[in-house]
């Protein structure tokens, strides 16, 4: 049974605010005992609730419920990765395919989830080893050239396969999750959230008839850097220097993300709104 | 052990009849017995081999070796599929992604074989139902306007689930072997034939976002058509006429096409030659 | 002066029953001779005024009133065009580049057109000649195969000068006002109006490579077909089977469409609404 | 008539040295006076040419002849631009758009262009007003967001008629030259050379509906950056940031560049080759 709840609500805003007034009412009807990440403190000031470390959240809690758009649930989603925890998004920003709870609708979908209706969807994560260091996706991995003046020079192995080598702006490794993301303004193919798969995604590729490439998400990729430098970034995020003769390696994250939607969730129902699917242009 | 080989090799051209022979040559020295279906006959008149239909071929040999190129091997799978044979392809055509082995290899990459050095790739077939029909493809099937001067408006379902409604050129389902063929000149991604997935591929959508999605194959997918006749093709043979009102439904076929790979085989090295990757063009 | 209006609406709905009626109230207050043609009867029965055939429609009045969407004013105008009579649409239909006035601004565009606040914006076609029979596109004139199941082999040259050579599902050619139509959905770029170009668009090419192309106008294409039975048409219309070892040529029409904008016609706007320019998906 | 010859051959490489020994060895025995730019001199170590700077060569030379790929040849030009002499190149890179003859056939081109044999086009270029700096491109000018981490948000004016507002990578403004260069592997038409047309190339915009635009290049085009920090830079080299609340406007250089080519050019038969046109794959 869900009794500790955690609630991560990070960015200062009016709409935040509310939504975030709103569940801790709807949380203490339902008799949960409400938890608050320190990030969060400064968002409702002197709120009377227990305030935990992102991680110790993550740890204590049955549940954990993020206020904000994609950007916030996916950014919260590092915070709570190796808890095995179940995070469910308030959607606060643009159409979600992460946060699925409308505003108007939390006491609803809360008392639905507290009755045990709705369902738990595993999402992977990609992790780059680069030198001694990893980073961690929940949408993609994003190694590309550090200037628009040079092109990235490098070459992939699948399992120690040759794939490809390319001279280009980069390539773009999104996973299901991330492939309605960036991924898809390159050009990369929508991944249903069900498959255990990442798309290579080329960048500006100079040869013409490179196109995205959808493999199981169980291999090991190594790219080495052949020429010029390039920038590896996660989620849009962190970003490392990755210079001639480096490597980098791209695995799946042991762990899962433990998405929780709603029973009203609809993942082509978002597509279609997202990619005004099912409209006529003219 | 490998004893019965039956070979398909249906156009009489010189460089398949070569071929055969030197197959033959091969197979005698082997200590194979050797089959023909009763459609090759013609390519080797008077050849001194036991004719048998497709269909005895694939029931009674325990390996069947096509000669050809890609097209041909798609054909002859049809005629295999349902007796669980291994198939090999000797290329005579252009570059070819089935048929694997190239003339001048034929002694060695056999020898090989019967040596036990192959690999067996399962490759799944799809298979439309329309109204009492069935159709199948190793490749893609593809529902289109039946006219350059009328669109044909559909819907589609994922085991019962709403996922668009569309007014376009048709769509293109394609299964991983079908990914580098027709999918792929409309835009679609490359799917790793290892993927138990199929990629749906608009056909000069009139909603510009539509995009190309990939997801499990084992799903059901219901298409109603709504307005205008349409065309269903499958691996660019089978047509029927479809109207309005009428369904098609998808599935995947329940048996899976044994192609078997000499050691030699190298996938990616074939997506790179295809598609002039590794390559630069300036 | 416009003295005498020539009305088309030729598609008996009562929405355009209805722009007609408010037209026609706003012509007579305006003391203009009102013309109807002849395929428009059926529309508004028994309406009191002078019938003419499209032709002399065209010949005798100082401007042509499409009621209707882009569809009916594209065809239309293959019957205003010899004529130069400048032509203005009522839009009845979806959004349209075309047919520029809205239902409920019908009195004020036209009091400010017959006010001479108006621009004529010059809209050119092609004309495609095939054996001794020449088709004419406002739109684009595409060659296609005949059939899902085989492709289409045919060469280009441009003013005799070899440009390429493909096996392909065919080629759209279209002009700056086509640009936006079928173009589009087979990745062609838009082509703003004043430009005196045309876009090649290739259908599901199977060179990868294979790019849009925009030149001049003023070039004449030659097109042999070269293996395969294609099917010629202009403006989703008009159709010719097109076979082995014949040739199409296209080259501009002489006369160009004079196309009547009130004051309000924002190209980029209608764009920007069309292809939801502005807005951010997610 | 020709005789004051310049030669521009800064890359001090093997082949560009025997190239412009041989091009010396043509220039001598045709009876030319050889001129070298300064930032050759390194090239081709104490040769006994008169030394000019580049802008002195370009003014006082009837014709300059640039030994290199298409990147030198691009460089070169922003030398010569302002003096109208005509430029060709002696292509020692990759296949070439810009540097026409090939390097054994130096002596055979170059007495057919003494004795007229050629033809001269006309290339313009572009230049971006930025604050109170200029910088000018014959390829393309790149607008692009600083950093992989942000999306760029910016409004584009044409003539001071609103276009669109934009939230992405950023957005390329392509030459016809440019058009088969950085553009053309964001997803932009090939212009052909004669047109006088500047294409607009969204770069991974988040509004999927986005598309090349292609309009007349003397409008002049203002870009307003609205939210975080831009590049902007012109054929892949100057470098400057944008941001917030500044404007950049672009238009058409006043000067063009005099390409001269022999009279072997083709154009089509370089885009067939760079392109891999005319070739199936498979």
């Amino acid at each position: 049974m869900m009794k500790n709840i955690g609630i991560i609500a990070r960015q200062n805003q009016p709409a935040i605010v509310e939504s975030f007034e709103t569940l801790a009412h709807v949380l203490r009807k339902c008799h949960k005992t409400i938890y608050l990440d320190t990030l969060s403190e400064g968002t409702v000031k002197n709120a009377p609730y227990t305030l935990l470390t992102p991680q110790q959240l993550a740890e204590h809690c049955d549940l954990i419920i993020v206020i904000g758009g994609d950007g916030s649930f996916l950014h919260a989603a590092h915070d709570v990765i190796d808890s095995n925890t179940p995070m469910v998004g308030i959607n606060r920003g643009k159409l979600g395919f992460l946060a699925d709870i409308s505003p108007e609708r939390i006491e609803h979908d809360l008392e639905a989830i507290f009755n045990n209706c709705y369902t738990i969807e595993k999402r992977f994560l990609l992790q780059a080893h680069y030198q001694d260091q990893t980073i961690r996706a929940l949408n993609e991995v994003v190694l590309s050239s550090n200037s628009k003046s040079s092109m990235l020079e490098f070459e992939i192995f699948i399992d120690n396969t040759f794939l490809l080598r390319e001279k280009s702006d980069g390539m773009i490794f999104a996973t299901p999750t991330g492939s309605t993301a960036y991924a898809l303004s390159g050009g990369g193919p929508i991944l249903h959230p069900e498959l255990n798969s990442i798309v290579l995604v080329p960048m500006f590729s100079h040869t013409l008839s490179s196109r995205p490439i959808v493999m199981n998400a169980d291999h090991v990729i190594t790219i080495n850097i052949l020429e010029k430098t390039g920038i590896l970034s996660a989620d849009g995020l962190t970003l490392h220097t990755v210079t001639e003769n480096q490597t980098v390696t791209l695995k799946k994250y042991p762990a899962s993300l433990n998405v929780l939607h709603p029973s009203s969730y609809d993942y082509f129902g978002a597509l279609r709104t997202k990619l005004h699917w099912g409209r006529r242009n003219g």
